[in-house]
């Protein structure tokens, strides 16, 4: 299904240019408009899904293995350092374009991506009490 | 295989404890212990890769979709309003355990997870070159 109001949608099908550096049936993968890193890519599925829990399962499938190629791919190309993948789910999360995708960031040396967060801390107490919260029985 | 010097072969194969959340032949799944918000897990499988560069293509296929079953299980459970999928590869990009690992991080409004990055810029000539770069042929 797509979504007619849908920027990525009309990207991900062609109705939008894009620089586009990779495409099959399912997917289209286009460079970032406003890059962290020199080569920032989104690879986005071509039917439309808000985010990673209505994700298709077959999607999920293959979509990280294909992260996995073109990451291959695009430090050979790029001689970047290091690679982050990021996938955002909600504005909480930074999410701002509601059709899921997936960010390739190659990272370098002295970059100005500033990706980072700030670790927190938990008692052994609050960890045991959650994981039997989380624990898939 | 596994290396004999990797803390996350140990927790892996469960020969130093984790709060384990999920595991099955391929992966175990444990809360972080220094947690960037509640619930933060770590998805690791069990043979040793150092990055995603390295991952088998089989693993690779089935840990995202095992992320997407966590994070609907987690987010069902803490009750969270969003979702980060983060994966690091390399030191510049914020690697500090070099085994393969993909960090589930559930959100919160007004939590202080402070995960980010610096968006940039680039002009269309930019891009369109950067695209001959790395258009897989």
């Amino acid at each position: 299904m797509k979504d007619s109001n849908c920027i990525f949608c009309k990207i991900a099908n062609g109705e939008i240019p894009s620089v586009t550096i990779y495409e099959d049936e399912d997917f289209r993968v286009f460079l970032d408009l406003g890059p962290a890193a020199k080569g920032h890519a989104l690879i986005v599925p071509k039917e439309h899904y808000a985010n990673l829990y209505e994700l298709d399962d077959g999607l999920c499938s293959k979509v990280f293995l294909l992260a996995k190629k073109l990451a291959v791919h695009m430090t050979e190309a790029l001689h970047c350092d290091g690679f982050n993948i990021m996938q955002n789910n909600g504005p909480v999360a930074g999410q701002t374009v509601f059709h899921f995708h997936l960010h390739l960031i190659p990272r370098y040396e002295g970059d100005t991506a500033g990706i980072q967060w700030n670790p927190g801390s938990a008692s052994q107490e609050e960890l045991t009490q959650l994981g039997e919260l989380l624990r898939v029985r």
